[in-house]
């Protein structure tokens, strides 16, 4: 009876969804199949945005039908677990550069009168249904998104075959819910800017970050040596005996850094020969690392958790011949072939990485839309202040399920 | 009378330099040629410093024989014209980061009880004899030192000839003097980083300096638009003028930067694709000017007059692809081949450029050491308080001349 309830509520709200699409036809009359007032069949949920914000007030859920068979260069698609990554919550609150599109997939394809967009980056899905010109995918196939803000963080969609990467056998159902971003960035920052030689030196800040782990274990792989700065912490010892576990050569902290003996230490290590330096910090900190980079070393920037610029010493470019460079996993999809990007799936699933730590959160069908959207503005907001250590993978199931 | 007294006020001098050789022979004579005490010929003048500081405390002059024949791998050669550069300054000071050798030509080979070094970095000399396995020179060949701080301020020298850059016979002397630092630097950040098209944008700050001017003519002669920026200052329509006579598109003031509607008129300029930063300024306002930077552009600095660093928003590297290089032309003599430098002074004498504005002040033979160096603590004071606008060349003439 509660079921019914809740499922007669769900039906309510898509219905608010559907009512504000443009119909140039009667109401629930798709593209590609009709509905009927009486036989929709509200499968699916998606959490949404209409306008940016705090998540806690902008994140809604709703419901939408079955999806319609695809497109002929399109398939339809079932996530199966979608993070819910720090770059998410910075494109619900409009302070990340790349916007997500504005979804029309709850009309089949009408535009809807205000724009909606479903947030979420990544995600594992499973191929459901295929168009009859795509080749190269099977029903059951896993796939990733290669396109940035896709919004996985819905129960299913109907995407464009090109912009689905299909992923080889070999991945966990959480490394590959989580192959999307982290691991590609590590992986091509590693190889895309200098030709690394077994044994030689890398530095990377927030080195506990999910990245900042694949550095370290892809390094680990190929032979490559890692001086990982972390933050000052109680736990500082089990940090490090988890980073050393990974592969991490050297883990230390930045107060490091205002130590004098540091740099004899550093060199010791070293040699004086430090490669690439890796940043996903930037400020101060950053600044004090590249003392200790080697001659005609690179920096590769990925993010600025400290919020402040990048700053070099001029000199730093000119006589140590520095060069800078930043790098965006989003970007490299968009320039590579179908080929270039299950190459590199086939690499990262031969670097055997460790699952991040991890809690699946199941936003079950049962429960209404206000609840699911509820659930997911208190795990945003337990994640903001920094009380989940753990990545959080969102299993949204429809209210048909 | 007066020139025998200040002779021999020089043969003094000398003497006080020559006692501090160690000399495990009888004093003058040298490896190569013996000098009894009252037969040297002091046909030669060289600044030196012995203790890194203020120009006008440590700069001294001393005179020194006559060259001996060069060894089988060397050349003798007699310098025409040596610039003052704000670089040598800088190493006069030691807080440039590359340090003459110690001299010890004056000892003709022997080591000098306390280190002394000469000036000057830059500068147009002669070929006066050659080695007899030393191939491709002749008496008279014009040539430059490939070398970083060779010690140009002086009238003559023996240089390994794999040191030396033959010229071209099209340079004026003017030119020649003055080919060695900036007009490469501008060729080579133009050339050396991306592939510039007919009709690309260029941006460079301190676009009025020696190397701001060599690069408005070389983009100019290959069909590149330049926009140039300059301090804001009384004269600047005339500056405008100048600068726009030698090639350059677009000449604005670093005040420009704080106007909102400049966004505009830059997009109006480029089309928002200005593929090349040229940054010897770094600092502020240098920051200010990324942001007209077109996606995928290169930043190359040579300097950083603004003594500030060079601050990036993070995303500029990562959104916008930017990368940022450092450029030291010594760095590229060091690494270049004999036919590589010599290319590089065909290329450059192609451009044409024009002479730079100078001075030529000549350091009379007939005067004393101390007037010699005093003449030059003064041209440097002047300087250093930005009363020359020119650069000033000097003629350092021997005793003998």
């Amino acid at each position: 009876m509660t079921v019914k309830m809740s499922n007669l509520r769900v039906l309510k709200q898509s219905l608010r969804i559907y009512s504000k699409c443009i119909l140039p036809r009667p109401l629930f009359h798709c593209p590609h199949r009709a509905f009927s007032f009486s036989t929709p069949t509200l499968a699916n949920r998606a959490l949404i945005f209409r306008s940016n914000g705090n998540p806690a007030e902008v994140l809604s859920a709703v419901t939408y039908p079955t999806l319609p068979p695809p497109s002929p260069d399109q398939i339809n698609i079932s996530f199966r677990l979608s993070p819910i990554n720090p770059s998410d919550i910075n494109v619900i609150e409009g302070v990340y550069p790349s916007k997500p599109s504005a979804t029309t997939f709850f009309c089949q394809g009408h535009q809807l009168e205000n724009p909606v967009f479903v947030p979420g980056n990544e995600g594992l899905a499973e191929v459901t249904d295929i168009g009859k010109n795509v080749k190269g995918f099977k029903k059951g196939d896993w796939v990733i998104l290669a396109i940035q803000q896709g919004g996985t963080w819905s129960s299913a969609k109907t995407v464009d075959a090109k912009d689905v990467i299909k992923l080889p056998s070999s991945f966990s159902e959480v490394n590959a819910a989580t192959i999307t971003v982290n691991p590609p960035t590590a992986y091509n920052m590693l190889h895309d800017f200098i030709d690394l030689k077994e044994g030689d030196w890398i530095m990377q800040n927030g080195a506990n970050s999910a990245l900042g782990q694949a550095v370290i274990q892809i390094a680990a792989r190929k032979g490559w040596k890692t001086l990982n700065f972390v933050r000052s912490r109680n736990d500082f010892d089990a940090l490090k005996s988890h980073l050393s576990a990974l592969g991490a050569t050297q883990v230390v902290t930045y107060d490091e850094l205002s130590d004098k003996a540091f740099r004899d230490k550093v060199k010791g290590w070293t040699g004086g020969k430090i490669r690439l330096m890796l940043n996903g910090v930037s400020g101060r900190v950053t600044t004090a690392m590249m003392r200790h980079l080697g001659q005609d070393a690179h920096i590769v920037s990925y993010g600025a958790m400290s919020k402040e610029p990048l700053s070099f010493p001029t000199s730093l470019f000119i006589f140590k011949n520095i060069t800078a460079h930043g790098f965006w996993q989003s970007r490299w999809y968009h320039n590579k072939s179908k080929e270039e990007r299950e190459q590199l799936m086939e690499n990262l699933a031969e670097m055997k990485l460790q699952e991040p730590e991890h809690e699946i959160v199941t936003l079950p069908g049962t429960k209404s839309d206000e609840d699911t959207a509820k659930s997911v503005q208190n795990l945003i907001s337990k994640m903001s202040e920094g009380k989940y250590g753990k990545k959080v993978l969102l299993k949204i199931e429809g209210p048909a399920d």
